[in-house]
């Protein structure tokens, strides 16, 4: 009943692309995921998936969630717990007990944003500290923000954040931003944006609400900006514990490690997405579903290779 | 006037998500290939590009050449012939005596189709002999025709001329098709098309057109097959000639060898796509896109840092 093929943990661009494939090759396989489209859900627009000019992150997942079920495999949102050795397969225990096994398993469930480590962060988190611009953003109409960071997510949230909030400070802690010039040549015409360079956020300040940060360097001479809210975008951390638990190897940077084909070092499981060391380590949509595609097409080998060898 | 900082060689999907992530990252890049879209255009029905449950080669070609245009890049239908080291960067001469120069180069001209080897094959080519259905297809109404081949490629071929041709055989030289479960499950069930198993093609033959083909062994007690066209689909081979000629490194089966971030082993060059041996050299669409984001990625390092050290 729940045994499978394949169980791809993870229902971002990765683990929809793999169920698509895998459902090609006629694979029973599952996603178990609690966000359906993952980090791509949290991006505004998406200008860089071929083909499209255009598209916010909620179409693009509504779009592959449809095509992962028009291929018959079920997507389940919940959070696996635990993944065990059992016979020549697993158990997955999700975090209300329900159990599957499967032939094989796929790692999928990317990354978390980084945090600041700063104090007020923990303490105003959902009181104005926020992690993703488009999921909060419009509680900030005509107030003034502050981003933190400077890559393509940092200025295209600035640049998101400039259509609702009366003024955006972008503070970056490097004297240039990284972010595509695309992005870059936006923002820095934006009447709307400050971008404050060289500088870091030392506390975020405030009681019900976020009300103001401290500076480590006096800008315009105050070391104090007064804001609504602290959009932190200075990247992703691997959401390794789950391999870790496993026995998969991780390397210095606790991504987890991959071969060409995305086989880790635990025979029976895969991993794609921004939580391996494949790609290059270039976190893009296209990248994570590749990624997918690519181990699935290894799987189905191993499968065919398994199956030739049981009947033996 | 004709420099660039890179220029793309080859039009197919890696080419054009490289000129999509180029552009977005300003670097002044140019597509020079002879047809846009690349094989892919040759393909009927696309199934597996995520977010899209059906769409043909050229319905997506359009929508990626239209996204590269939309930010600013030409795509020139022409053809490279040399490629030549020029001080720290490189000089393209075309088939025309046109010639450019830019400071990197990624070489994505994939794959062409591979050959039977039989006589009648280069003969009638043109005369019923054809490497795409998609293309060619169309001719054979209410005929019949043979398709050489076990693959995705062939059996979609092979599902594409069972709507045109009144028979279908589908000759294959191993006991089990190749392709994905569900291309199988569809030709299996499908009247039009007789698979013919263990066999191969010897020759075709036929004066103005193809007439028969004779095979290696008897089929319904025939070595011979009447058919008014053989659709060939055995798989590809790496269009490498260009790059021998740089001395660029390729792998024994003739792939040119990337690293992780799509470097060759020449400076200054990168490939991308089903020419390269990257993508544990599963080449699909996707696989071939990521690629060339992948190389564009790196290569805006390599020029960021080599613009520094030209300032110092």
């Amino acid at each position: 009943m729940n045994n499978y093929d394949l169980i791809i943990v993870g229902a971002g661009p990765a683990g929809l692309n793999a169920s698509v494939y895998a459902s090609r090759y006629g694979l029973k396989n599952i996603i178990i995921g609690e966000v359906s489209g993952g980090l791509v859900t949290q991006t505004n627009e998406i200008g860089n998936w071929l083909g499209e000019k255009n598209i916010t992150g909620y179409d693009f997942t509504k779009r592959a969630v449809e095509h992962v079920k028009s291929l018959g495999a079920e997507i389940l949102p919940a959070t696996v717990n635990k993944i065990k050795k059992k016979g020549t397969g697993f158990k997955l225990i999700l975090s209300n007990g329900q159990e599957f096994t499967s032939k094989t398993v796929l790692i999928a469930i990317g990354s978390t944003h980084r945090k600041l480590g700063v104090v007020g962060e923990e303490e105003l988190l959902g009181k104005g500290v926020s992690y993703c611009a488009t999921c909060d953003g419009f509680f900030y109409r005509n107030k003034t923000v502050a981003i933190v960071g400077g890559s393509d997510s940092a200025v295209s949230a600035g640049l998101f954040l400039s259509n609702i909030a009366n003024r955006v400070y972008l503070i970056y802690r490097k004297d240039k931003l990284r972010a595509e010039k695309f992005w870059i040549d936006l923002i820095e015409k934006n009447k709307n944006v400050t971008i404050i360079y060289n500088t870091n956020i030392k506390k975020i300040v405030g009681g019900d609400r976020v009300e103001k940060i401290k500076l480590d360097k006096p800008f315009n001479g105050h070391m104090e900006l007064k804001v609504a809210g602290v959009f932190i975008e200075i990247g992703f951390e691997p959401n390794v514990e789950m391999a870790r638990k496993l026995g998969v190897k991780l390397d210095k940077d606790e991504y987890i490690k991959v071969d060409n084909s995305g086989k880790t070092s635990v025979a029976g499981i895969w991993a794609a997405g921004d939580i391996t060391t494949g790609s290059n380590k270039f976190k893009q949509i296209i990248t994570a579903a590749a990624e997918g595609a690519i181990a699935v097409n290894d799987i189905q080998n191993y499968l065919k290779n398994s199956l030739y060898e049981n009947r033996n």
